[in-house]
């Protein structure tokens, strides 16, 4: 506490990210980071902008890399945002769409960004209750609220919502904005990124952080109608002019234009997500069906928090929420072929000591 | 407009940055650019850093960059502070460090972004005339206020504020944050930084984007007590745990570490300033003493809105603020010697038609 902050800054509970530790090698399986590298395309359209350029500003509405996106999801540039990852394009929505009078609404079990955000703008909100199966139920948010937050699949429970579902809450909100968050989409989910077309209250957020294997270069998109996208500009540009920088420009384009490698990379992650949610199955765990790049499990008699604090001594680190109704289960990112066996043969010895 | 925006976004009145065209090449003298490559460790360091890790999330707390920074300047890591450009921060400094109960003050004819952060975030701002030469009096801001904001040397007008002033006003203001924006420091100005050690109300924040020629890189950093710096973290950490990319962290380090590269590049841009300056004279230019990277400089018979335009029709692109008590002035970066000449021939033609 400083008598320089003012009653926000004191009142703040930051989030805060899965651990980078730097004290040894781990087999990191806490942050939902791609096994696989990054498109060499990517790498290599990194180093051709590595270059004296660099002395000169992006260009700061991000033409080129917002008419990729568009090419991609056959939209318009007009309908497509970009940012310093998906956290930063969450961050301007929750602060141009929201208001402090009316409460919005998201899940009880997500995404613990989404309640941080409200509280940094002032917003008040209402979780509502997902099911013993973590689904999350649409017709609870067919109610007075102003505005929603929907991640698909959900965090930190890989649990996919049919889009029909959405669609539901789509109706029933004209007069609100639905944010449907993306961000582990492309491991088996669907979009609906092509129904900004017709739902002028949509606004879907991406990443490349996950299927893309770009975590560390910091670029997340956002598709809605133009007004949105404005609404989202409009803010942006009243807090920084230049939020990406021109190499994640060069990288992001190459990135969205390689779309054999992303096709390749995915169906590995998603080949080793299945296999491993089979064996974890076996070793009597609770296996929530997944459709991001993690899994969630939970161990029909053995703590979580043991569980997690016995693999990190191994050298794996995975991710424990201490938070009600969760604290029985860990977020587990599916690494390579090699290091998921790793990680069996832990809980092997683990659950089956001998 | 649109019935998603909140009354907020509505309101809005964003920065506009100098213009970016793309449709012709012009000799550029309008965003402060240097116009010197960044050093060539820099391009190293990014393209080292061009790997299999952009997998990875980057270090959300930025040590490596910040135990550089604390390095060179003598400070501590928990001194410093690093975002994605100067403006980041400054947006984040004023949500953390101002209340909308108490009017913060910053100069009438100043960076342009000030009142658009404080529209964002809610605030009441005065503006304090500066006087016929645009200096800035100290004993103006020792008033009952809220916060107080003065860039040091000033933009868009290149004065520099002798720091015996600034004293006057953190010795006046033990109760408020007082942040000097020293964006343009390194071009023959005294940089304050060393007083963060001293004054616990002092945030001293600068950029790589000017004197180390990495505007394309984003790159800003913040100095002050660790209070102030934990304050900004706080609300960083609320808004997008981060915000540096890691070829932005690599290129950093790098930059701060070549103190040669980029002594010598400064050394030419006030070489190059100084020879600029009285060239402008001889052709009966007004020049504002500049300790930036850019020069302020009106006619004494033509239209700076005149000026402007002849000059763009000839392929020559500076900035002209269509405002009030600056009307009748350009603010022109400073290029190479090339450049420069081909401006001053320009606007010889200009003044002395033939």
């Amino acid at each position: 506490m400083s008598k320089y902050w003012n009653e926000l800054t004191a009142s703040l509970v930051p989030y805060v990210p899965g651990e980078q530790p730097k004290d040894q090698q781990y087999i990191k399986l806490n942050t939902n980071e791609n096994p696989y590298p990054p498109s060499p395309k990517v790498l290599e359209a990194i180093r051709n902008a590595t270059n004296a350029d660099l002395r000169l500003y992006p260009d700061p509405n991000c033409d080129q890399l917002r008419e990729a996106l568009a090419g991609y999801y056959r939209l318009s540039k007009e309908q497509a945002f970009v940012g310093n990852g998906s956290d930063e394009i969450l961050a301007f929505a929750f602060q141009a769409f929201f208001s402090a009078s009316k409460t919005i609404l998201f899940p009880d079990i997500t995404y613990t960004f989404y309640p941080v955000y409200a509280d940094l703008y002032g917003l008040n909100y209402e979780t509502i209750p997902t099911d013993d199966e973590f689904n999350i139920d649409a017709e609870r948010f067919c109610v007075p609220n102003g505005g929603i937050i929907i991640p698909n699949p959900n965090a930190p429970t890989a649990r996919f919502m049919v889009v029909d579902q959405l669609k539901i809450i789509l109706d029933a909100n004209p007069d609100q904005v639905v944010i449907v968050d993306e961000a582990y989409i492309d491991f088996g989910g669907e979009s609906v990124v092509s129904w900004v077309k017709e739902y002028p209250n949509l606004l879907v957020v991406q990443t490349l952080s996950k299927s893309r294997s770009l975590a560390g270069l910091r670029v997340g998109m956002a598709f809605g109608h133009p007004d949105l996208i404005e609404g989202l500009n409009r803010v942006k540009n009243s807090f920084n002019s230049y939020t990406l920088d021109r190499l994640a420009l060069a990288g992001a384009v190459a990135a969205i234009k390689d779309q054999s490698y992303f096709e390749e990379t995915n169906r590995k992650v998603i080949a080793t997500r299945e296999r491993t949610s089979e064996e974890l199955k076996r070793l009597g765990f609770r296996v929530i069906e997944s459709k991001a790049n993690f899994v969630f499990i939970s161990h029909e008699r053995l703590p979580a928090s043991e569980i997690f604090s016995t693999l990190k001594r191994r050298g794996i680190l995975v991710r424990y929420f201490n938070k009600p109704r969760i604290n029985e289960y860990l977020r587990v990112s599916i690494g390579t072929d090699e290091e998921m066996d790793a990680l069996v043969s832990a809980l092997t010895e683990i659950v089956q000591p001998s």
